[in-house]
C-alpha cells in the first residue's frame, strides 16, 4: 500500500468541499441531524466506497456502516468520524475522518488483511439538533437511554428508518479498537509546524457560573470608597483566571460570557455573572484548579464587600486514549517518517463515547489558523497526505502485531 | 420667620408622598414630560400656594411658576426643582425641592422681602418622555432649538398649552440667583453623618464605548499563550478604571455595561466592549483622567496582541455653582446651626441650565442608604427640618446683603 498520497490528499479535500454543499441551508454548510441533505452525504459515500467491494448500509440511527472483509474472527478495526455539521460550518470537522477512511479502503484496494475494518460516519456528533451531542456513536455503543430514543425517533422515521432497529445497530462481534482521523480546531500542530499529532487524552472539562453580588448605586454620585463593584470584582476575578491557566501546564480556563447588570453605563453593576469553562487531561488537575478559582472568587468578594456564588453546571471526566493503541499510533507516525508529538484533545469527540467500551486512539491533523466551526475552517492537503500515510503505516503496524499475535 | 421647622418637614414629606400617588402607572410613580397625571400635581401645588397670595401660573413648557411679590424692581431669586421622574420612581427627585420652596412661602407669610421670588416646579428634567433631559428649564432659559420645539408642540398641545406661548415662558426681568434644594442621590451625606451639603459644582462627565479585539477560538482547544482573549483584556482595564479612580481624588469611573463576542461559554471571546462613564468637579482632571484610561486600554490591548478603539460618546463639562452664591449658603448653614461641606454633585440638575445665565447654587439633603430612582428613595424628616431651617437663613442673608446693597 504506497499510492501517491499527495493525489489521494487532493481528492481527499475535493470530496469534503463536495460533501460540504449537502446543506439545509444555500450558501452555508450546515447539516444538522438526520436533515435531508444527509441522504446526499451517504449517496456519495456509497458511490465512492463502491469499488472496494465493501458492504455499506445506513444503520437505525443513520450512521453509515462499511465492512471490509466480513469473514474474520479477528477482532476487527473501527474507523470513524461524524457526518453533521454545526451551524454554518467548515467542510472538514468529522467528515475529513470519514473521508480519509473511504481513502484508505481505496489504498487497500482487494489486499487481504488478518482483520476486517468498519468504517462508520456517525449521523449526529455536534449536538445541534436535540441539544445533546454524540448520538451517533452512542446509538453504536448502546449508551441511548429510552428516554433519548424517544426524542430521536420522530427524525429517524422521518429519515426513512425505523428506530425499532437501533439495538442491532450496536457494534458487533470483538473490536480490536476503534482509531479516528480528525482536525485538531486548535492552533498547536501549526505553531509547532506539525502536520499530526496524537491524542493521548480527551481532556475533562467543567462548566460553572460565577455570580458576583454587590449594589447598584449611581455611577456619578457614588465615591470610590462607598462602591459594591459587582463588574470590577468580576473582573479582577477574570484576571485570576487567566493566571491560574498561565500557572498550570496543561490547563485551559475560558470565561467567555459575562452580564453585568443593570447594565447601564451610567449604573454601578449591583451583579455580575461570569462563565467559566476549564479543562485539563488530568481530573485531579482540573478539579485543583476549580477549586482555587471558586476560593478566589469568595476572596475577591469578600475584600470588596461583595458576596459571590459558583454554580457547577458541567463535570465531564476527562478519557484517556488507550496506552497501547497510542503506543501503535507513535510507531505508525514515525514509520511514516514524521515527528511524533502527543497532546490532549480540548474538545470533545466520538472517540470518548468508544473509548469506555475498546481501544481507542485519534490522529489530529493541522487546522491552520486554529479555525473550526467556521467555513474558514481548512486543511493543508500536505498534511491531509501525512496523516493519510500514518493511517496505512497504522494498519502495516496492526497487521505486523497481528501476525505476532499481540493484539 | 421662625416655624416649628420640625412640623413644617413632617408636613412636605406628607406632600411629597401625595404627589408621588399622581403616576401614570398604578402601584408605582411613573410622570413622563406633561403626562396626564401633571395635572393633578399642579393642582395640589396651586392649592397650598393659594394662601400665599402669589401668582401662580403654567407656562407654555409646562413649568409651574408661582412669584410672590411682582412689584420689585430689586432682582428675584428664582427658587425651583422638578416635578417629572423617571419610571417607577420614588417620591422626592425633583419634587421635594419645589414642595420645599412651597413650605417657604408658607413660613414667610405676608412678610415683605426686598426682592420678589418665583418658584419654579419644572416640568421636564430626567428626559424620559423624549431622551432630552432638562426641557423645562431649557424653555425658561430660552435654550430650546426648532427641533426640540417641534418635538414637545403635540405634548404641549396635548395638555392643553399653546407651543407658541414659549418664548415669553422665558424668564424676565433682572434675576439675583437661582438656588435649588435636591436629595443627594448618593450615600456621601449619609457617610459623612451631615443632614445637608452644599454643592459647589455639577461634574463634567464623558461617556466612552472601548471596544477591544482579539481573535474567536476554541475554549477547550487553544492553549494560553495562543489566546488572544478580548475580555480578558477588557477586565485587566476594568480594574485599571476602579484603579485611575482611586488614584485620583474626587474623580468616579465607571464601567457599568460589558459584552463579549460571542458570548458563548466555550468560545474565547473575539471581542469585548465596554462603557465608561467617567466625571469630575474639575474638567482638566477628567480630561486628563479618559487620556490615561484610552491609553491604558492601548497597552494592555497591546500587551496582548489585541486592539483597542475607544469612541466618546459624550464630553459634557462641569458647571461650577456660583461662588457668591455659594458662600450666601455657607452663611446661612452655619447660621442654621448645622455644619458646612462643600461637594460635587455627580448627578445633573436644572441647576446646571441656570447657571449658564444666573448665579446658581444647590443644597443638597441626604438620601438615607445613597438611594435614588427606585420607590425605596426616601428623607429622614429632621433633614428636610434642616435644609428648610438653612434656606429661610438663606433668605435672611440675602435680606441683610439686599439692605446693605451688596446683592
Amino acid at each position: 500500500m504506497n499510492p501517491d498520497w499527495d493525489a489521494v490528499a487532493r481528492q481527499t479535500v475535493e470530496r469534503c468541499r463536495r460533501l460540504a454543499r449537502y446543506s439545509e441551508e444555500p450558501g452555508w454548510t450546515t447539516r444538522t441531524y438526520l436533515s435531508a441533505p444527509m441522504h446526499d452525504v451517504h449517496r456519495a459515500l456509497r458511490e465512492w466506497l463502491a469499488p472496494c467491494g465493501c458492504a455499506v448500509s445506513i444503520d437505525a440511527a443513520g450512521n453509515l456502516r462499511a465492512v471490509r472483509g466480513g469473514s474474520h474472527i479477528a477482532p476487527k478495526l473501527v474507523i470513524g468520524s461524524h457526518l453533521d455539521t454545526v451551524i454554518h460550518a467548515g467542510a472538514f470537522d468529522g467528515v475529513l475522518g470519514v473521508v480519509m477512511g473511504v481513502a484508505l479502503f481505496e489504498a487497500l484496494g482487494r489486499r487481504e488483511l488478518p482483520f476486517d475494518i468498519e468504517l462508520i460516519g456517525f449521523s449526529e456528533e455536534e449536538g445541534v439538533r436535540f441539544g445533546l451531542p454524540f448520538l451517533g456513536s452512542r446509538a453504536v455503543t448502546g449508551d441511548l437511554d429510552e428516554a433519548v430514543v424517544a426524542m430521536m425517533s420522530p427524525a429517524i422515521r422521518e429519515f426513512g428508518l425505523d428506530p425499532a432497529e437501533l439495538p442491532p445497530a450496536r457494534l458487533r462481534g470483538p473490536v480490536a479498537g476503534y482509531m479516528e482521523f480528525h482536525i485538531e480546531q486548535g492552533p498547536v500542530l501549526e505553531q509547532l509546524g506539525l502536520p499530526v499529532g496524537i491524542v493521548e487524552a480527551i481532556a475533562g472539562q467543567s462548566r460553572l457560573e460565577v455570580r458576583f453580588e454587590g449594589s447598584a448605586a449611581h455611577a456619578g454620585t457614588t465615591p470610590a470608597h462607598l462602591r459594591k463593584d459587582a463588574l470590577a470584582g468580576a473582573a479582577e476575578w477574570i484576571v485570576a483566571v487567566e493566571r491560574a491557566m498561565r500557572d498550570t501546564p496543561g490547563l485551559v480556563a475560558t470565561v467567555g460570557r459575562i452580564t453585568a447588570e443593570p447594565g447601564a453605563s451610567n449604573v454601578i453593576a449591583g451583579a455580575a455573572v461570569a462563565s467559566l469553562d476549564i479543562r485539563h487531561a488530568r481530573d485531579e488537575v482540573r478539579h485543583r484548579a476549580v477549586q482555587r478559582l471558586v476560593g478566589e472568587a469568595e476572596a475577591i468578594a469578600s475584600g470588596r464587600g461583595l458576596r459571590a456564588c459558583s454554580e457547577t453546571r458541567s463535570d465531564l471526566p476527562a478519557t484517556p486514549m488507550d496506552a497501547g493503541f497510542v503506543a501503535l499510533f507513535e510507531e505508525a507516525v514515525r514509520a511514516a517518517g514524521y515527528p511524533v508529538h502527543r497532546m490532549p484533545s480540548g474538545a470533545g469527540h466520538d472517540a470518548m463515547i468508544l473509548a469506555a467500551h475498546v481501544p481507542a486512539a485519534m490522529l489530529f491533523v493541522q487546522s491552520p489558523g486554529g479555525l473550526s466551526h467556521c467555513p474558514q475552517e481548512s486543511v493543508r492537503e500536505d498534511d491531509v497526505a501525512a496523516a493519510l500515510a500514518c493511517g496505512a503505516e497504522f494498519l502495516s503496524v496492526l497487521e505486523r502485531r497481528h501476525a505476532g499475535g499481540t493484539v
